[in-house]
Parts: C-alpha cells; structure tokens; sequence
C-alpha cells in the first residue's frame, strides 16, 4: 500500500532535484567558502546564486538581507534576542497566544528570567487576531512584535502588512514567523514594512538543518552566534554549502510553480475537508474559514481522543499530525486551538492534515476512504460518545 | 593535474560512505524525527544509532551527553552561554589568546557589553600554555574555564585532563573545544573531568552544518535556542536527521581506522615538514613540537607574503591556508601566530598545510615539488629579502 503523507508542516520530502543539486558539495565541491583556493572559492558562486534565489522567493529588495541559519528556531530565537539587544531602553515584545514555541519558550523565558515584559495578543474562535488588543499592547517600550504569517496548526493567515505598519507607529520592530507561508503564499517584503522574517528549508521540500533570517537592510542587529565573519559578521560558522545550494534550489523551484500548484492544492484540500465533514458527524474545520493556508486543514472530531486517530490512520498507511510535531509526547491538548476557546472534547480529537505539491487525488480519496470508519470505531469506544449517536454526553472538565 | 587538497582543517571532503548512508533520510525517511507516524518514528532509530556512535568516538558516559548542533560555533557559543546564565554568582571567564575567534569574538562581546571578565592565559613561543598565568587566573569567581583540545592553525595540544582538574578546584566549570581534535586523538571523555566540549561533523569526514556539544550529565546548562521539546529541551529546533545520521556514519568510519590513520598521517607530515625545512632556508615550524596533532604543519616562510604563496599553489592545483579559514580576507597576520610572539617577517609568510586520512604519499611530493621554487620565486621580489640571500634585511614594523 503506497503510504500517503499529509504531515507536510512538519516537515516535507526533499525534492529529489534538491538532492542531486545538493551532492556534488559533499564530495566534489566541497571546501571551505571561506577559503581562498579553488576548493574553497568555487563554492562562493555557488551560494551567492541560492541566496538569489531565496531573495526572489520572499521579494527581499537586496540579497544581503538575507542571514542564512540553522533553523526557523534559530532565526526566531536571533529576531527575538537582536531586536532586544539593539534596542536596550525598550523591554517590551507583543506576540500572539497563538505562536509557535521557538516564539513562546523563549518569551517565557525573558519574562521570568530577563525582565522583559511580554504581551500575548488573544484570537477569536477562528483564530484571528484581536486587533483592538494589539493596538492596545503597542507602546513606547514595544522593542518588537513578533507575528506569525500563518498558523503552524490552523494555516490562519494574519495580516502581517498592516500589523507591521501598526507596529512601526509605536517605533518598534517587527519580526514575522514565516515558516509555514513561505512556499506556500506570494510573499513581496520590500512592498511591505516588515522588518525581519523567518523561514525554514525543509518546509518547502529543501534539506533539513538549514534556514534564514531575513533582516531589512538599516535594521539595528545583534548577532546571536559569534565568532568568524560569515554572512557579513551576522552570523558565525562554517558556512552550511550543501544546504544552502538545497534551500536555493527548492526555493527556485517552488517559485517557479507557485500559482498552479497552490491553486491545485486549494481545491483538493476543500474536497477533503467538505468529504470528511459531510461524512462524519460532530466535526468542524478550524482556524480562518477565509484566509487560510491553502494547504492546511486541521478538523476537530469530537469526543474522541487525536493520538487513537492517528494510530489507526497510520495502521492504514496515512501520516497526518494532532498538531505541532515541536509538541508531540503531550496530552494536552494545542495550546493553539485552546487559545481559540475550542472545548477540550474537540480539541483532544483534532487532527491536521497538511498538503503539499506532492499530495494527489488518490491520497485524497485515500483519507475519505479511511476516516470515516476510524471515526465509528473510536467514538463505540468513547466514554463520551452516546451510542445512539444522537446526544453525546456533556463535556467533563475533570477529564481534563 | 589531480588537485592536491592539504586544507583539512578548514574542512574536509565527505566521505561517499557517509553521503550513501544520509541520501534516503532526505527522500525516503524524510519524517520529522518527533511525529509519531511511520514516517518520523523511524527516523528516531537512526538517530539513537548515530548518537551512539559519537559517543563511543569521544568516550561518553552516557549518550545523552550529547546535544546536536549546527556546528562548532553554535556549541561553544552555548557552552558559554550556559555557563554564565546557570551560574550567576560568577562571573569570569578564563581562556587563552589562541582560541577560535568562536570563542575569542564572543568573550570580547561579554567582556564589553555583558560585564564578563575575560582572563585571557598567554602562551610561549611554542604555543604551550602559561600554566603559572592559567593557576593564577582560577578563583571563586569564575564560571567558566574553555581551552581548546587542539589549535586549528598550529595544531599544538593543550592538556586538558590536567587544565581541567585546575578549573575544578576552583570550582569552576571546564569547556574545550575540540573541533580539531575530535577524530584526530583519542578522546575519553569519562576518563577526564571535562564538562562540556564541542565538536564539528565536517572536520572529520562529515556534512556541514552539523556539530555536538557534550554536557556531562549533572552540569547545569541552560539552552542557547529555545522552542520545542527536542535533545531533551536542550537545543529546540527539528532534528537534522541527515545529518545526524551522516555524522554517525563519519564516526564510525572515523572510529574504526583512527589509530593507523594518524600513524600514517604523523609519518606523511613529518616527511613533508622535513623536506621543506631542508629545501627551504629562513623557514621554521611552528607550534610545539612534542605535542601536537598529527595532521597540522604550520610553517613560517619569513621575508614573503603567505596569500601569494597559496596563489602561486593554488595555481598549480594545491590547496593550503594561511590560517583558520574563518579569519581569512584579513591582511593581518594570524592572532595565533601573534600570541606566539612570532614575528611579524615570518608570521605574515605562514602557511598551514593540514592533512587526512585522504592524503596520499604523491600528495606530499607535488607540495616539496612545487614549494621551494614558489618560494625562491616571491623572495626574488621581496623588499624585505636581501637579493643574495645571504643577509635579510631587518624587520620594518612600520610595514606592518
């Protein structure tokens, strides 16, 4: 049974032209970029035509504003930590309750460890930013706002433009999480306000272990690694070759399919959410029902528990997620779908299912096959599921 | 001409072994090595085994000691980190001049704006620790002593079993980074009251963008990148299974052949310093002599300018450095060379031919071949070298 991966905000499969692009820096090309002798020099071509690539990916008006790094959890953790440093007579960082950890363990972390004051900005039912609160939370001591592009978990898109502008009337920076939008929505920074960006390779079919921070050139910086001059003295170590020829790669290559594959990806992801939701009772998508990830569905079933879901989904050869793989082991619920006030009887069964350019029809039929059934069976099991499947019992907080 | 690559401590080629063992983790296992679908969780095997063979390459305890990184850098830019934020009541660091600018760029950042004092131990002309100046430097305040295992340009030893018991009884932590030494000497870190030591995947045969930092298990450690839950919550970010994996593959390759390996190299390099010493007048190696890597021969060409020496080699296809790699499109002589009190004539002609396991007998004939006319060559034209070769002229500081 050929297995059908719908985990893709996880993390996706490398292209395979990625990898055959990426091999001849493993053992031919393989010096040191910094070194002055052919093996070392040939490799600079090389990278200097990535981050060209990356630039025209994300619209960046220079490619020097590009920080190539380890990781979305890299380039979140130096957004977070410059922005502070550079600016030491503002202590203030306004984000969402929504974000992903690298965002929210480190501001737990400055909180209770660093002084600073963290404003953590609500979102309704839908997962849409209270606004109102957020212009209230802006102030003279906003060093940075730091807002996801789009939900890791619901693919809600915020209105990153206008939240930029809004942060740049009260002086202060703002510092966006793209990791899951980059790829996957148009993104044109010089036409906006944003003053830095994360992304991350490996959600967009580039290697693992790589990403970017994007830093708006004039933008007051600290580095977080220090030591050799690398990417203009803003981030230290041996330069990542292999990868970043990957990254250049997969970013070329989405670019250039971008419109069509997206536009593809939109209407299978609407036939599986409208398949499943008719088929299955007591069930609802989450997140923005209008601006929205087009390759991201998380559907809450209710009354049953996420973890049993995805057993039994991948008994059958199908990967999906109950949320962020950066929080698997936890019972508790997505701190994500909590915020949106979702009961726990629904939360506890959502599962997400995330696609990709490489997601067809078949994997598609493959889940509306399978997930109805799953659904049966678990919910004969439940405690709170009323056999007669007319009045499911009323929600226990205890259970929780 | 086959190209002669002499450059190995600024990086080394990957073994196709190691390439083999890392393609499928980007197209087949591609999973999120935390998502509990088929597609991650198999991936979880595969890390356990590379982890367990970095152990053994460095005689860990446990191998849970080991957190994976992005790279030499990042780790001993953690070490750090963590050792001055778990240990607040310290605050004193005590290191050497010689260290990697990894080290070096981050102490002057915390002596200047994060009110660290740095102690910086000098050493003698051989490059061998002030150990009276190290004794002396030790107290109840310091958080952290780091010494590296092995210098990346001279490649002389530090010992540090015995570096490290001094920091003990002061009660102070001990980091070394051994990112030259890991796979080059014997490391047995169970043996030894080292804390912390880190390490870099691509000196030894391994892809880039990947190192170690040991913790031994019981030192207080604060993370450097926080974000979800991986390595234990001590380095958040999705693990780089490809690379992981290629750097097991690498250790174990390493592992299994290190002790002829280096016997070999040891005799490769002798030869090559022997020769050049006896066809080259007005030139010396550097470094102490007893104890030293095997693979690293730094030799100063006095009256002449290293980069023109690499050029002139670099065009008969052989690749050397004039220093670390990450110091270079600098005109300054090296800061290792300077501490060592060499002077500025021979200093600015150094150049460091590093070796592996790949260098072959042919490799060293092409360098006595090819050297001793480059260097007849650039002294012709030297203003610094007398045209009979009989009387240099004295050194000018004012050309510095």
């Amino acid at each position: 049974m050929t297995p059908v991966y719908l985990d893709n905000n996880a993390t996706t499969r490398v292209f395979p032209e990625v990898v055959e692009a990426m091999v001849p820096y493993f053992t031919e090309q393989f010096g040191n970029a910094s070194s002055i002798h052919a093996f070392g020099s040939d490799v600079g071509g090389a990278l200097r035509q990535a981050r060209r690539s990356l630039q025209a990916l994300i619209g960046a008006e220079f490619d020097h504003e590009i920080i190539f790094t380890s990781g979305g959890t890299e380039s979140n953790n130096t957004a977070l930590r410059s922005a502070l440093a550079a600016n030491p007579e503002r202590n203030e960082i306004v984000t969402s309750t929504v974000e992903h950890p690298a965002i929210l363990s480190l501001c737990d972390w400055l909180e209770k460890h660093e002084g600073v004051t963290v404003h953590r900005i609500p979102v309704d039912k839908q997962g849409r930013l209270d606004i109102d609160a957020y212009r209230a939370a802006l102030g003279p001591k906003t060093a940075l706002v730091s807002l996801m592009w789009a939900n890791n978990e619901t693919g809600t898109i915020f209105p990153v433009d206008g939240l930029a502008d809004l942060a740049h009337e009260a002086g202060a920076l703002f510092h966006t999480d793209a990791v899951q939008a980059v790829g996957k929505v148009p993104i044109d920074l010089k036409s906006t306000a944003i003053d830095m960006l994360s992304l991350s390779s490996h959600k967009f079919h580039g290697p693992k272990g790589l990403g970017a921070l994007y830093v708006r050139r004039g933008t007051r910086f600290r580095p977080l690694l220090r030591g050799g001059h690398q990417e203009r003295g803003r981030r230290a170590g041996t330069e990542n070759a292999p990868a970043i020829v990957g990254l250049g790669k997969a970013a070329e290559m989405t670019m250039a399919t971008m419109t069509d594959d997206m536009a593809r990806i939109t209407a299978l992801r609407d036939r599986l959410e409208k398949g499943l939701v008719q088929a299955v009772g007591h069930c609802f998508v989450t997140g923005d029902p209008y601006d929205r990830l087009p390759n991201t569905s998380t559907i809450a079933f209710e009354y049953i528990e996420g973890e049993a879901i995805l057993l039994l989904l991948n008994k059958q050869g199908i990967a999906a997620s109950s949320g962020s793989a950066c929080t698997s082991g936890s019972l508790e619920p997505s701190h994500v779908l909590r915020a949106m006030e979702i009961p726990f009887t629904a939360a506890h069964g959502a599962i997400r299912f995330s696609l990709s350019r490489e997601t067809t029809d078949a994997d598609v039929d493959r889940v509306l096959d399978a997930v109805p059934a799953i659904i049966d069976q678990l919910r004969e099991m439940s405690p709170f599921w009323s056999r007669d499947g007319a009045a499911p019992q009323t929600f226990d907080p205890a259970y929780a």
